[in-house]
């Protein structure tokens, strides 16, 4: 027992430095500064765009600071067992600047300008202090209570996003979850539910004929996915035709929903886009509304990275039509550019944002306090304790106003459109749309290769992505387009220049030379 | 044409102001130091524990700085539709400032050694500095390109997590997603498609009879919710007897595997708790899992809170077995005290990782280099676009090694049992249970209320309790144990001493004094 609480005293100290408010000083300070110094050599071009690495040296690199472990910030050797003396406010701070330098190094670095990748921004930095804020003191929701003025902040935000996609002021609904996969199957599961009203309950065994999703054929994965972790099943999902420009054909719609229910087949939703991935192609909102209204279908529409377009006067009119849908989702980590996760899910009809969860849960929802019930994020989200992901975007917004995010929209849609020009312009690359907002799918066919087969153009665009990326010069990502391998670009860091999309042409060219070989 | 490229320009600068080195680092410098002095005097005493507020004033208050918006880091007002100057750092770094020093005043308080409230911790300060690396450069993962340093940290904290909850290396896979709930709806899916090989791609309908879930009794809402989301039902939840310390009885499990059995009825999974959420009690890991093999049934643990026992010599019995479980969930932002979300979902036999999903998304897994899939969290993940959770943990592990995990799991047990001793000396407070880890669920029964009807005794529980919290002089939790209303509390500060406690109830005793209205 003496040995018992000596050791305890020993564990108080190790504790007491941990949580020290000095260190947190110290070690922040530097850490920022760190942070400052980084994003200035991103910015100004001088490191790489990706640091790339074999997966498994990294990893074990990444271990090896784990199993230095106690002996960095403590004055134990790693093969003690128990450290006994606990590390001052230096060693803390300096620690840290030490593993901060380390992970920065071998980070993606969006920022750099040269980035022109995936649906995923190179985010306003600033916005990442206010996230610290919820993480340093670990503000979290589920229950009011829990979190009030992380729930007062959610809220807050969810009423001016959903105002400005046009819901109706006091009709709607929204919550903010942990990405866009986890939204839009938050959406889908209230679909499900309220096409299908014993489901949650009785499961869907026994059903007959199954219920069915209808999808733009361009949809995300995690709309089909959704379909298969919801016991709908995947091939229970039909694909909508779409037009030429790959948008949701609203005739064909009416006659695919109308054949469904002739057949007496139950349709739990029909699923557009708004920023579709391939392409970035936005469905034509106000027709689908027109056609699922008449046939009482619910209309979902995935806007995870269109529905910013909604605080841009130039662009807004893409997504007409977004604030009569049924459900929406859009992420504030794609085109409001803040870090990720912060996904909004909206229902126009408040009464719809109970009909995803039921729960029994006494040791958090207290009767005692029913009236406080509508406040609980628990009610309506998939997460139980949940972090305050809106911190980024009401410090961004209360600071820039949502100008900021028009701005965001029009630049880099406007250097889409520029890059769009260069690339028609050249006769070694091949455009393959108009691009609506910001995504550029592409080809590089040099003149040999013009009359080439087309599996060998195919080949060539799928090597020259991997040279350049693992080259770290650019990062830019591919897709299939009609069954063809092409090359794909999201201006999705408002610093790129149409400097650097020459350069990336150029940079595409050296590599065709060399066949994607570096 | 002028206009708008003007307009664009002005844009433009809007834009270098947000995204200026110089801005993060005065901004974050003060937010540093705020940051410290905040929980300075958190960690003093100095403040209410809870911020208690009216919900919808509260709200009005956090949207008051959003639309005074543009107005207070440029000089445009409110009105303005586009501002046409650009703040300069001063300006934002003040800004930051006022806003942080905003939502501190409003924050919960879970850093105050009196927070003994729900399983989310007082979190160790110094990992939101790791974190913020993550969030300020907007590390994420999805594929491995796109985050091969943020895949590698979270490998390598998979590893030796999984191995410290004795898992056998190499034979084991894990992954970090958005919470525990996520977390254990992920594991639920794959023991789902496990049992019934085509419910991915034909869904439920049509089955009978209908497959079930056997849970622990006090099994988390989520599980339930678990049965209905994914089309499993949740009248379709069967739960397991448990023993008079609230654990799965064994023997009783077996017969009602057997039954069931007999009755042709697919069984989805057996689900024990390390943890359970009433009183921390801990299922007999060892036990299930013999039953469990011998009916050939998946055995998952919900271990989000007690699965850090693993890392206590003193304690790593009551989770004795665990790395014999199929599918194991461990949340390192309950008692790893890491800030919130890092939840763990482990599989016993790595090639059950793939089996929750399933998608086919050409722009983002890369035919030309298959070998990478297996560093892909999108493959295993239900989140496509993924935070770098495990950052916070990776930086703390790696400063001060696991001892620290260690020294948090016993101090705040050690405590709970201390408290537990004060309760059961106390005349006019009640135990209910011997507490096998930090959860004590307990009720304060005056003299006069010892021949009081139940329902008199559990209305001042629920009376009591909630004035205390609005009272920011403390903050616990309540639920119901055998039908009855009871206080609990959850020692998750490790600053917390018995002194809090012993105030603590003299602040019941007080309060209860005036009948529970302060």
């Amino acid at each position: 027992m003496a040995s018992n609480s000596s050791n305890l005293d020993a564990a108080h100290k190790r504790i007491a430095a941990a949580y020290d408010p000095n260190a947190l000083e110290a070690a922040g300070a530097r850490l920022v500064s760190e942070l400052a110094d980084h994003m200035r050599h991103v910015q100004a071009r001088e490191t790489q765009v990706l640091n790339w690495a074999d997966p498994e040296q990294l990893i074990a690199t990444a271990a090896s600071f784990l199993h230095q472990g106690a002996g960095s910030a403590s004055s134990s050797s790693r093969h003690t067992q128990e450290a006994t003396t606990a590390p001052d406010v230096e060693t803390i701070a300096n620690g840290v600047a030490q593993l901060a330098g380390e992970a920065l190094a071998r980070g993606h670095n969006l920022h750099h300008p040269r980035y022109v990748g995936h649906q995923v921004p190179a985010s306003v930095p600033l916005a990442a202090l206010f996230d610290m804020i919820g993480t340093a003191t670990n503000q979290v929701m589920a229950i009011y209570e829990m979190g009030p003025w992380a729930t007062a902040v959610e809220r807050a935000v969810v009423n001016v996003v959903g105002e400005q996609l046009g819901f109706a002021p006091g009709g709607f609904a929204g919550l903010v979850t942990s990405g866009g996969s986890l939204a839009n199957l938050t959406a889908l599961l209230t679909a499900r539910n309220v096409a299908l009203g014993d489901a949650w309950s009785k499961g869907l065994s026994g059903r007959d004929p199954a219920p069915v999703i209808v999808v733009n054929a361009d949809s995300h994965y995690c709309v089909t996915r959704s379909a298969g972790i919801l016991g709908l099943g995947t091939q229970h999902i039909v694909k909508a035709a779409l037009d030429d420009r790959r948008r949701i054909d609203a005739n064909r719609l009416d006659e695919t929903i109308a054949d469904l229910r002739s057949r007496g087949v139950p349709i739990i939703a029909a699923v557009a886009a708004s920023g579709a991935t391939p392409t970035g192609a936005c469905d034509r909102l106000s027709d689908l509304v027109e056609v699922c209204r008449r046939h009482e279908v619910w209309l979902h529409v995935d806007a995870a990275h269109g529905g910013a377009l909604a605080f841009s006067p130039r662009h807004r009119h893409l997504v007409n039509g977004i604030g009569e849908c049924d459900s929406v989702v859009c992420d504030a980590h794609k085109m409001m550019f803040m870090p990720a996760l912060c996904a909004f899910v909206f229902y126009r009809n408040r009464a719809h944002r109970v009909a995803a969860f039921q729960q029994d849960a006494p040791y958090l929802f207290d009767p005692a306090a029913a009236h406080l019930t509508e406040y609980d994020s628990g009610i309506v989200n998939l997460e139980c304790t949940k972090r305050a992901a809106a911190f980024g975007l009401w410090g961004i917004w209360s600071l820039f106003g949502p100008q900021l995010f028009a701005d965001l929209v029009d630049v880099t849609i406007d250097l889409a459109k520029q890059f769009h020009a260069l690339l028609a312009a050249a006769e070694d690359f091949e455009t393959l749309h108009e691009p609506e907002c910001n995504i550029v799918a592409f080809r590089h066919v040099p003149g040999e290769l013009q009359h080439a087969p087309p599996e060998q153009i195919d080949a060539l665009q799928a090597r020259l992505r991997r040279a350049v990326v693992e080259s770290g010069r650019f990062f830019l990502t591919q897709t299939r387009l009609d069954g063809r391998c092409v090359l794909r670009t999201t201006i999705i860091n408002p610093l790129t220049t149409i400097d650097d999309l020459q350069a990336l042409m150029d940079c595409l060219r050296e590599l065709g030379r060399t066949g994607g070989t570096p």
